[in-house]
């Protein structure tokens, strides 16, 4: 999901049983997309606070594009398209589907206005629907696993979509909230040191075995060796960052690699995006607006560097992405998903299954791992623009686990690999400890 | 009203008897602000396409605060700022009245939102009117030559938010109009070369005199010796300006400025900003849109640096702003200005006092002058925040003179100075050659 | 040996029988270093012709005063340093020894001179002599590691002074001639295609194993499963990659990485580094001077960017370092090295063990391989400066295996660990295919 | 003599009889360039410590590609060039001779060695004097100007090479001393106030009279009105901008130009350049190495930014350059200049006609004057090469005047302007006050 999107797919068996299903999920999750723009001021929509950063309406736009030009364009009797500056607009890195808008320019685009592009999207919404159900067997066996990949394409741009916003408002001297709280937590004690789960290691295997949807850079499934290792019963929480900070932290050269030390020296980095010192006191920016840190929550808008240099600090390492997918194979324990509408990280005992040893696998914050992301062994790129860049963005990005507070419950699971620049902080992204067994 | 804008005027005398005239000029000038903007969308106003661009609901914002500023803060009675933000927000470059947002960061504001932004500018209005209506004598006395610097500020921002619009929709590859064409002139054809004017010099003298408005930097009325010179009747056409361009004009260094020749090769420029070749034709974008080009039609958008290397292939030189300013003071031929709504140079027989033997020296495009922008001799800057920057900004700058179709009719004058730096296109700039006789 | 030199060293034992041969294996390679530098001028010796470059006399200082710092100032009585300046100005990166001269400014200390640099060298070489004579058992026992270390760390330098001085006479329109040519090599035709090598894969292990000296990114030797695998039996030739060249190898953005691609535009790749076309004819610069590019002869100085969309390209992919090693243990055939005085890659026939199935494994060109560069499982950083920073560039570079026509013959293993950022072209860097088997 | 060199002059004319006496000035003048390098090593004179700077062996080799280039390759019989890569290394900045190596990467030529090039002084000079006693008379009549013009053109050199090389060493951590202190100068204390002198004005002439060389900037001399002014007797001492710093100087913007503000905030500047503060006390770089700061020695590398915020801080101005050269023709003192070879400015008793009312004039240092550097009203450019950039870099640059401690004696005159870029720092820079009368 990092750096550019990973829109790509491996390709499900659909079944005409599947039509309704299918007809259902998409509906409701391009519903659940528009509910997230719907507090916003059509300004809000507009405003691209960094590069890396997409407007709202664009994110609306490009996910609509998507259906447009891989199912409508090919599958639809005579659709015409909604709009045919919208190609150039909106597609987003598709090499062989034409030249489009630079990327750090989506900010400049005044027009189409946000009630066009909620045009866009209802039609193109209402011709999925027909063509659903119109689909002759052959047409809807090409055109089901495009479908599903599509639901999972805007499902990442749902987290995206907060994860942009929440840097949009940072940005405003305002610091305008995106929603009102939820109630609040009562305990803000720092937590007791985490508990450490052992794992044996050996001759194991990972990847995604084939039984439901998948991208396809979770493929092929193959052996790995693993020594023995243990990993921390949850992740990282702010409280321990603080003492890390507290400790010379972002002063010592010692505890971090070359590039992220240049990295904290050229961006003045002294604490985590988001957090703000005020005297002895530390507040955080949340989609809520600003409110005071809690110790207690998992550690969250930390760059691989961060993560890495804490590990130094804290005599650990981070785990590897088969370390903790093995682990999280065992006991995949859920906190808090987009669909609590928390929309940050929550403390350990806040949420999810706190009876299972390995707590927050699933949810919370991303977890940094110490693999670069790269393809596993015999991984094959599928043809054609849809397949193109299954492994264009496998260089110079780091992998993390385990999906986020923005991220939706239906859309993660263990084999999934996300990943960023290791300077990237703007995803929900903390970390958890693993040592040597 | 170069780079950043010069806000500042020196102070005229204000009767009694001036109250209803001047808040029903106050009234007029704010109305046709908000008429300007009115048929953007809230998007079309936050976007800030390049640095020297700031957002349309900025500038509406911002010579609110100035008002709010200068005379509510001061003069009105038990007067309450609007918000407590906006004089972070909307200072733009006032020292003196603490610190500011950063320029290039305006287009970052999706808050205020426009119908906020809209509820400013009538609580300002309102109260503005009251003030004047309630001011007692003294009050009035020191408050009057305020409220006129601020009309003429107002009027400033106003071409400004024309330049600045007509920037951001030429970024955007939908090329929106901002306005709807007027009905097309006639003529197409290329203009016959301009007759020459001469001067006979001698001891003369420029600047304002005291009678009426100007700003500061008008004054003193002081001595100048000039040579005797001639200036071309009407300024460059866009069709001169092509055989310049044939002529190996952008290719050939030496036409240019060493620092001009520098620039056109790191900005690969090849033709005036918005000129846009297409084979063997030439469009231009316009605030009505794309459309060809006229050659009989001013030259417009070019920076000093064009406008200097255009004049050593046509062998001829610029005009100084003395020279300029003795021979209008002769002639003030008025073209064509914002209050035609064109908001595009005309040619010369489409518009204003075709009789005078010097045409369009006010209005159609500000002239490029070879006068460095640098106070007159003697000039004193004011006291305090409203005189601070005087002077601040008489430093890397070219003077222009005369107006163009963006600016208000009312707001021009012979001795006015504009200044802008020698690299800055995005003005309604143009030229007029000079040679010496 | 990219980005900085990676200068630590695992910890091999010497017993009191190694002395003599550790002072004369000193000596012979300090000697060697001063003799790459004996036929340059003192500008040349001077000049960084880009950050990533150090001037020779740097590189003659810097390694003089690891031995000062790391040995004479630890070990030898009474020992005064030559200069306390050089502390600071010949630092590479150490931060625990204290601050220093930042490296893109290594190419303004016009002081101290080449000669006092040739005395420094003396200095410390006398004292260096000395200590080794006459330290007693415990010392030795401490010393004698570090002088084993400090005597590969030289050899790294000396690759990188030919590394460097290339790129500096590339810059020079001159296009000086470091050494005369050799005499010519016959052939000069096409390669045939390259045979394949199969391996059976399963699981092995990697690593150095003890035995003789290692760096420590080199350890501990660990378990890695590998599925079977084929290797081309020689490095991709100037021909094949001319032919990639000629098929829209740098104009179609299929063959690329992502990021990859974003180079080839920013910087306008159309080639590796160092060749030249002009019209149908290429030539390329070599330490020699400039010559015609022969198709026989490996293709060197290509990005990892490059290498990876040759691969792309050709329809195969890069080895992984555990692949390369594994292979490289059983057949470990040797081509040309420094010692040579080629200082640039043979064809195939030219040089070495011909008769082995798999051939130039070690020299002629560092082989890109399809890993990313970070530590071996367990892998423990040694503790204090020289140690330090064992793990700190282990981020953001991939691992390239086997030396090259500039790297001493007695310095590279088969577990040697080269790494370069991905984009950097100035090492003598290509690649050799891999595929499933 | 700023940013790039104004190589070009007007045409004085040379009879017969100046024959032996242009042959020994050049002579000498040549001999003088050599001995300012005498001292130097390889290294120095190769070293290029910003874009600005040249190293020592491109101003040797520069000064004589202009005469081979505009003297001997068109007036000396079958004169051969040198070298011909010499063109395009050692041609500055003339479009019309070719296309010239780009001046930021002076510093890669390690090659042409210094010995070559002094080769080529030799052989340059050698033929100089053959053609000077072997032309005929037309010959002559047109290359004694241009040899005139040569000798000039290489004294503005020798400026450069000092100012230059101070540079170079400013930025070795060793701080190196180009030369050995004169004798101390005894009084160090605070200067007294400047006396004022007062001129009358009116409609006066400036500009070069005719008589002896000039630079074609120089001329025509051309009337200008003057209203009464005043300058102080003396330049600015290091004592009073002392007292600038410590009164909030480089921390309030309201003494600044916005373009100063703006640079002072970017470049974090506290004091003028080569000033260096170790808790109370200062320190300057100085060609005879770093010494302390005398209060009463002019003050020195300060741009033009920071000589007009000082004279708001005083509350005074800078002199306009028609002011400066009225006054200086009435009384032209003089100061310390380069034949001194004290290469820093003294204090106002230590040198020079202490008797004039203005001291100080000429030499010490370079006077700021408000005066942006423009053409003098009907300025022509010459036809050809030399004459191609007359007027090229007569944009955003301000006028310096009077020579400073390392201009040559008889290089200066009253109507002499040279110019920098208003942040430019490495000249010999300084101020003079000026108030109207």
């Amino acid at each position: 999901m990092g750096g550019p999107v990973l829109d790509i797919a491996a390709q499900p068996e659909c079944s005409e049983a599947d039509r309704s299903v299918l007809r259902d999920r998409l509906a409701a999750v391009r519903r659940q997309t528009e509910a997230l723009a719907v507090e916003l001021t059509p300004e809000d929509q507009a405003i691209q606070s960094m590069p890396d950063v997409s407007p709202t309406k664009w994110h609306l736009a490009h996910t609509t594009w998507f259906f447009e030009t891989f199912l409508l364009c090919r599958f639809a009797d005579r659709y015409r398209v909604f709009d045919a500056n919208f190609a150039y607009l909106f597609n987003s890195y598709y090499e062989a589907v034409g030249p489009r808008h630079p990327r750090p320019q989506r900010g400049l685009l005044s027009r189409p206005s946000a009630p066009r592009i909620a045009d866009y999207r209802d039609c193109v919404s209402a011709a999925m629907d027909r063509l659903i159900e119109r689909a002759d067997g052959a047409t809807w066996a090409a055109a089901a696993p495009l479908i599903e990949l599509g639901i999972h394409h805007e499902q990442q741009h749902q987290e995206l979509i907060l994860m942009d916003i929440k840097h949009v408002f940072s940005v405003n001297p305002l610091l305008p909230a995106y929603r009102t709280p939820l109630p609040g937590l009562a305990r803000m004690a720092a937590a007791p040191p985490p508990d450490w789960v052992a794992f044996a290691g050996g001759l194991d295997a990972v990847g995604h075995d084939g039984a439901g949807f998948a991208f396809d850079n979770e493929t092929p499934r193959h052996k790995v060796w693993l020594d023995p290792f243990r990993l921390a019963a949850r992740p990282v929480t702010c409280g321990e960052y603080l003492a890390f900070i507290g400790d010379c932290g972002y002063r010592c050269a010692e505890f971090w690699l070359s590039d992220g030390w240049a990295t904290v020296q050229q961006q003045g980095w002294e604490a985590p995006l988001y957090w703000c010192r005020d005297g002895q006191d530390w507040s955080i920016f949340t989609l809520s607006g600003p409110r005071a840190l809690r110790p207690d929550e998992p550690v969250c808008h930390v760059s691989f560097y961060e993560a890495d240099a804490f590990t130094k600090w804290a005599g650990r390492r981070l785990p590897t992405e088969a370390e903790w997918e093995v682990a999280a194979r065992l006991a995949p324990s859920r906190g808090n998903l987009a669909d609590s509408r928390r929309y940050h990280p929550a403390p350990d005992a806040a949420s999810g299954d706190a009876a299972l040893p390995l707590r927050q696998m699933i949810g919370d914050v991303w977890e940094w791992t110490a693999s670069p992301y790269i393809p596993y062994p015999r991984f094959r790129a599928a043809p054609g623009a849809v397949g193109e860049y299954n492994g264009k963005f496998m260089s110079g990005q780091m992998v993390l686990r385990g999906g986020a507070a923005v991220t939706p419950a239906d859309h993660i699971r263990t084999t999934y690999r996300n990943f960023f620049p290791p300077s990237a902080r703007w995803a929900f992204s903390g970390l958890r400890l693993a040592e040597d067994a």
